[in-house]
């Protein structure tokens, strides 16, 4: 026994303490586990199960001033669904556990729910149990997601091929502006910076698109960007045995974005690299597909993925700039670490 | 918009808000969703998809007091098996999400996982995914835990016929009077109770005999007692459309139980109908059954179950003593109320 504290280890530690053992002997039919955007159990019939569980807290992943309680059963559904959609999956069926004080209004509820609703019925979800408990401090929300793919169609982060093009299907950066903004401006301050600030509270999962890529068979790799490009690439390249070259000029940066970065002097590069929660996907593919993919995306998204970098033979995460290259260090929220 | 407080409508007010809506149109996949004690999906394959959700909050659930870390992890596993129990189904995949202090000590998550893996092994269920979280107060652990059954297999609670048996499959009340005794005793005074505390803090869902009971074809409706029989029989009646009548000198009671009761004071009847965490199974048969029901849960329990009373037509939960009988009132744990 050690008296270390899980401050001490971060949150890759826990993870390594939680799931270790059970890593080693997970049996067939758990064809995915720890180590993608969700599990993929095989089952009975022909398609898969796809099964993620997210957790908000209120105090670390949202307080009363950056979510609006509409907002959070918005959001809380929605970065589950991003996991589905990242692998090219199809969402289902939801379950909801939710942690709350007795003193907490009816209308938090009431709010919650009409968010949650919102996105359920845009994605044809269906909530079908879960649990409803005391919680001492803050409101804490779990949602498990369950959903379907046939396996010719799913698409996991360790399929990367060096020489690969990487795509993402949007802009970068925004969520993690629109905090910056809500953070740091006075309400009368707020207008210019709406799509920053819906960037955070209502993403909107890349359901139809990462569908439409599993389908399409054209990607090796695909992941959704949760914790940041830097870290969620990571993901790709640990899992795929390979590195990548990102081109900074090559982010795709909204016009908002950018001008709040000049306004506040700001890098918006950074809040691009290592901001999160943007939930767009990355997605890799053969330099040959390139037209394809600008014209699959195009059809389903109403313009073109934006090609970002190459997957390379040689580890880590680089970035190129006009000036040099420069390897990136593993950013994203890591919970655990002060 | 209503500025009532979930305190005033209580945890049945906060379900309805919930899962109000969404019950209304539940597409025909669902089979059961809330008021079962597990959801049932179809699938494309032959068997049902079974999903069960529990939340365990530090402080409302538990305490450092009533339960180790290595107990909580077992009981946290072990309640959700109950739920795939009480349908007859088999558990075989869950996901686990922990928030957590971030000063927790590191032994804490390694005794949770030890008490975790044991009842896992036991059960032969794997751990798949999850999440792992800061939490700012004290733990909330949430699993969500898959389960497979045929369908012809299944028991649900809402098959309760008029002139049917109830039994369950052992003895009631222990896990509330080993509470009592850990709030109430020294660490001097604790032995002699050994079996009391073991079963608030170790219990042992009755997997194999839901099992046997829903295979065998002669069980018209099954629960799991979490929350204590009055309040769970209750469920029952509620979902089948009949009443119940219990013989308070039938309900099982443990010797140990018994002592305690009459050493402090207490009644131990109050305890077996209203104090919960059992996790025994509360099942109807036809009376014609009874000797195959003995037999049965005898070859898998190692002693027979007990017959505790009957479906009735009468609306309600009714308690026969050798004096009267008497309406049980709604009992159990209830969140949000004060």
């Amino acid at each position: 026994m050690s008296s270390k504290t899980l401050n001490d280890i971060g949150e890759d530690g826990v993870i390594q303490l939680i799931h270790g053992k059970g890593l080693a002997s997970l049996p067939p039919r758990v064809r995915k586990g720890i180590g993608e955007d969700c599990a993929v159990l095989e089952t009975d019939g022909d398609s898969l199960l796809l099964v993620t569980m997210d957790t908000l807290v209120e105090g670390i992943h949202f307080t009363a001033e950056t979510l609006s309680p509409e907002a959070l059963g918005w959001k809380a559904l929605a970065v589950n669904i991003s996991d589905i959609a990242a692998v090219g999956g199809t969402p289902h069926t939801a379950f909801l556990s939710m942690g709350i004080k007795p003193e907490t209004e009816v209308s938090f509820v009431e709010s919650f729910m009409a968010g949650f609703e919102a996105m359920a019925a845009k994605t044809d979800i269906v909530l079908a149990g879960g649990d409803t408990v005391e919680s001492p401090s803050g409101a804490v929300i779990t949602i498990t997601l369950l959903g379907s793919g046939l396996p010719e169609h799913l698409v996991y982060r360790s399929g990367a091929k060096i020489g690969d093009d990487i795509w993402v299907t949007g802009p970068l950066g925004n969520a993690a502006a629109g905090l910056f903004v809500l953070l740091n401006k006075n309400a009368s301050e707020l207008a210019g910076y709406e799509s920053l600030i819906a960037a955070l509270q209502r993403p909107i999962p890349r359901l139809e698109i990462g569908k439409a890529l599993g389908q399409s068979g054209l990607v090796h790799a695909m992941i959704d960007i949760s914790d940041g490009i830097a870290k969620d690439l990571r993901h790709v390249c640990q899992e795929s045995g390979t590195g990548a070259l990102l081109q900074a000029a090559s982010l795709p940066l909204s016009g908002q974005l950018e001008r709040l970065a000049s306004l506040a002097h700001k890098d918006s590069t950074e809040w691009a690299l290592h901001g999160g929660e943007d939930y767009e996907l990355l997605f890799t593919t053969s330099s040959a597909n390139e037209q394809k993919i600008v014209s699959l995306t195009t059809k389903v998204l109403g313009n073109p993925a934006a090609k970002i970098g190459t997957i390379v033979q040689e580890d880590g995460i680089w970035l190129e700039t006009q000036e040099r290259k420069q390897p990136l260090k593993p950013g994203g929220y890591t919970h655990f670490s002060r």
